[in-house]
C-alpha cells in the first residue's frame, strides 16, 4: 500500500448529540481496531476537551459485544463538548498542547465526529500538523440532526430525529383531535437557521395524520401572519396543528422568539428571565385569539435522543461514515470530511459516500432551498417530502433486556 | 341461556386518550360484532356527547382489517369529551333524551371506556335507566394513563405511558450526561393527583440510565427541599436528571406550579397570563442557584398517546377489557367496571379480569401507596418498581406503511 502511516488514532465525538453518533463511532472503532496500520485505538473524552486534558479511553480493552451496543444507544458515549478552539495564528496554546498528546500516544490518526464547529476544529489541527511538519491524517464524520452540514446530501442523525418528528406529530394529531371542542396544538422543532427537521413532520401529514401549517427558518414570518394563518383553520376547521421551528425569523432576521423573552415583565418570582417557550407562547396568544384549548409542545432534547425510532438508513449510514474515514485515511486521505451522495438506481434511494475538503465544509450551513418552502411560508413542498422520506426508512436491530432499551456499557479504561 | 337480552349496543370512549383506549375499542367492537344478542354495534361519537346529539357511527359497515387497526392507533378513534353529567334526581334532561336515543336503536347494552369521570357517568345512566324500567345493560370498561382508578390493580393505558416515560428518561438520561460541563435536567411528567407515572421513571434508573431524583404529588414538598436535594446532588455529581409530577403539592395540598403561575408579573406581551410549565420554572430557578446549563422538558401529551412505544401486555390486557365486559354483560352483568386483578403464577405475572360495582369506582381515586415513596420524598421503593415493571413488558404487533404508523381509517358512517 502507498501512504503507508503507522501509529494510534483518536476518535472525538463533538456538540449536540445524535440518535446515531454512537453508531459513526462503532463504524470508526471497528474499522481502526481491524486495521493492520492503527497500533492502538483511543477515544478522546469530551472531544478535543479529552485530547487536552489527556483524558483518552483505551478502546482496545472494551468488549466487543459492548462496542456493538454503540450501535443502540443514543448520545455521545465518549462524551461530548463545545469548546471553540483558537486561530493558531494567533494563539497556538491548544494546538502545542494537541501536538504533546500525539506525540505521547504516537497518534497518527485523528477522526473528530461532529458538525460545522467540529468540522472547523478539524480543519485546524490538520493545517497546524501540517505547518510543524507532523505526519497526521484528520478526518472529519458528519454529524448533526438539524442536517445543515455544506458538501453533503444529508447528516448521519438527521433521518432518525425526522422520524422521531414525523412520528410523533403523528401521534399528537390524533390526539390533538380528540375532543368534541376546538383545539390548537402548536409543536417546536429544533433547527435554529435551518428548518430541515421541522419540515419532516410533512410526513405525517402525508401519511394521513399530520400538522396544518408549518414554520420554517428560511423564509420571512411575522406573529400577525402566522396568527391569521391559524385563525382562519381554526374557523373552518375547529381543530389545528402547527409544526414550528424555533429559529423562525422576521424579514430582519430577528428571531421571533425572541419578541417573547426579551421583554422586561417577563420574569418568575426570583426576578429571573424566564426561558424559550415558543410554542408556549404562541398557544397561549392563540388561547386568547380564539378562546380554544391550546397546547404547547417542545420536542426539546427528546427528538435527538430518541434511538428507539432510529432509521435503519441513518444507523447503516452512520455506521458506514465511520467506517469509510479510517479507511480512507489508512488509504492516505487526510483534511477531508466524509460526505453522502444521493443516487438513484432504477428509481430506488442509495447513498455513497464520497471526500470534501474540511476547509470547504467549515462553518458554512445548508438551508432548505426556498423553492421547497410553500409560497405562503407556512408548509414544505413535495420536493421537500421526496427528500427526506428515504432517510426514515427501516428498523435498525435494536437491543432490549426488561423492554427497555439495552445500553453499551464501557468500561472508559484511561489510556497511559 | 338465562337473562336473555337483545339488542344494539353503544360503545363510547371518555376522558383523556391513551395509547391503548382504541385496543379495548376493538375489544368490545369486536366481541359484539361477534355475539348473538348484540343486533347492532354503534360508537357515539365524543362519548356521551355523541348519544345526546344523536350522533352514533355504525360500526358494522366497517372493514374488518381497518377495526383490527385500531389495536395500532393511538387517542380515541370515535372521539372523547369531558361532560359532566348531571344528577337525575336534580336534572334530568339527558337522561330523558339518551333514553329516547336508546328507544330509538333499541339499545340494551351501553360500554363506556373511560376514567372515574367515566364510571360516574356510567353509574348514573344505569341507575336512571332502573328507575325509569328500561331493560338495558350498562358496564364500564376502565381506562387512564394516570393509573388512578379505584377497584381495580392498575388500568389500561398506564403500562404504555410508564414505558414511553422510563424509555425517553433513559434517552434523556444519557444527553443530559454528555457535556464537560454541569448540567441539571428537570423532566415533567403527567398526574395531578397521583405519581404512578412519574415514579415509573425509576425503571430507567434501575436499567442503568434514569433520574436521580423523582418527586411524587403524594408526599408534602417544597421548592426549598427539592432545590437542596438537586443543589447538593448537582454539586456531588455535576450532572442531576430529575423527574417531577406536575402535580407536586405542599403540606397544605396546594400545588406548587401554582407559586410559578399565580403571580401578576407573570405576563406575555399582550398582558395575557402565561400558561404552567414547572419543568422550565425549576430549571430558571436551578440556573440560578448553580450556574448551570438546564433543561426542563414537559412530555405534555407525547406521554399519553406514545402507540409507538405500548407495552404488549397493555395492549393485550386492554383489548381483554373490552371483550370482558360485552361476553360479562351479554351473559347478564350490569352495572359494573372490568377490573385487572394481578396473580404471579410460578412467579410470573400474571392478570385476570373481575367486575367491580361502578358505584364503588366512581369519583374515587388511587393514590401511590406512601410507604412506596422513598422517606426522603425524592424517590421510589423497590415495590413500587416491581407493581410497574410487569406492566410494560412486551412489544405488541404493530403495522408501518412508509416506516411510519399506519392508523386505522374508519369510514365513520353516521347509523340512521
Amino acid at each position: 500500500m502507498q501512504n503507508q502511516l503507522k501509529g494510534a488514532c483518536i476518535i472525538g465525538q463533538s456538540g449536540g448529540p445524535t440518535a446515531v453518533i454512537n453508531a459513526s463511532a462503532y463504524g470508526a472503532i471497528k474499522s481502526a481496531l481491524d486495521s493492520p496500520y492503527i497500533t492502538r485505538v483511543l477515544g478522546a473524552a469530551n472531544g478535543i476537551v479529552g485530547v487536552l486534558n489527556d483524558k483518552l479511553y483505551d478502546l482496545n480493552r472494551e468488549d466487543e459485544y459492548e462496542l456493538t451496543l454503540l450501535i443502540n444507544t443514543p448520545s455521545s458515549e465518549l462524551g461530548s463538548c463545545r469548546y471553540k478552539i483558537a486561530d493558531f495564528n494567533e494563539d497556538d496554546t491548544d494546538y502545542k498542547r494537541i501536538l504533546e498528546i500525539f506525540k505521547k500516544y504516537d497518534v497518527r490518526y485523528f477522526f473528530y465526529n461532529g458538525g460545522n464547529d467540529s468540522m472547523d476544529t478539524c480543519d485546524k489541527i490538520n493545517r497546524y500538523m501540517q505547518k510543524v511538519g507532523y505526519e497526521c491524517r484528520v478526518m472529519g464524520i458528519p454529524k448533526t440532526i438539524d442536517n445543515d452540514l455544506y458538501g453533503t446530501d444529508h447528516c448521519p442523525g438527521f433521518g432518525s430525529a425526522a422520524k422521531y418528528i414525523a412520528t410523533t406529530c403523528m401521534e399528537v394529531s390524533k390526539d390533538a383531535r380528540v375532543y368534541d371542542r376546538g383545539m390548537i396544538t402548536i409543536i417546536e422543532v429544533m433547527g435554529r437557521n435551518a428548518g430541515w427537521l421541522t419540515g419532516s413532520a410533512a410526513l405525517a401529514t402525508k401519511y394521513g395524520a399530520g400538522p396544518d401549517l408549518i414554520y420554517l427558518p428560511e423564509t420571512p414570518l411575522t406573529l400577525e401572519k402566522i396568527y391569521a394563518d391559524v385563525v382562519k383553520l381554526y374557523e373552518k376547521q375547529g381543530k389545528v396543528l402547527v409544526a414550528v421551528s424555533e429559529g423562525i425569523r422576521d424579514a430582519d432576521g430577528n428571531l421571533i422568539a425572541s419578541i417573547f423573552t426579551d421583554t422586561t415583565d417577563d420574569k418568575d418570582n426570583f426576578g429571573h428571565r424566564q426561558m424559550g417557550g415558543l410554542a408556549t407562547r404562541l398557544a397561549t396568544e392563540l388561547k386568547h385569539l380564539t378562546g380554544a384549548k391550546v397546547r404547547g409542545i417542545e420536542l426539546s432534547l427528546l427528538q435527538r435522543c430518541a434511538a428507539h425510532l432510529a432509521s435503519k438508513t441513518d444507523v447503516d449510514e452512520a455506521i458506514m461514515a465511520g467506517k469509510v474515514a479510517v479507511e480512507s485515511a489508512v488509504n492516505g486521505e487526510n483534511g477531508k470530511m466524509v460526505a453522502f451522495e444521493r443516487l438513484y438506481v432504477g428509481g430506488e434511494y442509495r447513498c455513497e459516500t464520497k471526500l470534501v475538503s474540511l476547509s470547504d465544509v467549515a462553518n458554512y450551513e445548508k438551508k432548505v432551498p426556498v423553492e421547497w418552502i410553500a409560497p405562503k411560508h407556512n408548509n414544505v413542498t413535495d420536493d421537500f417530502i421526496n427528500y427526506v422520506e428515504p432517510l426514515i426508512q427501516g428498523w435498525p436491530l435494536r437491543f432490549y433486556e426488561h423492554s427497555l432499551p439495552r445500553y453499551a456499557k464501557l468500561k472508559k479504561i484511561l489510556a497511559e
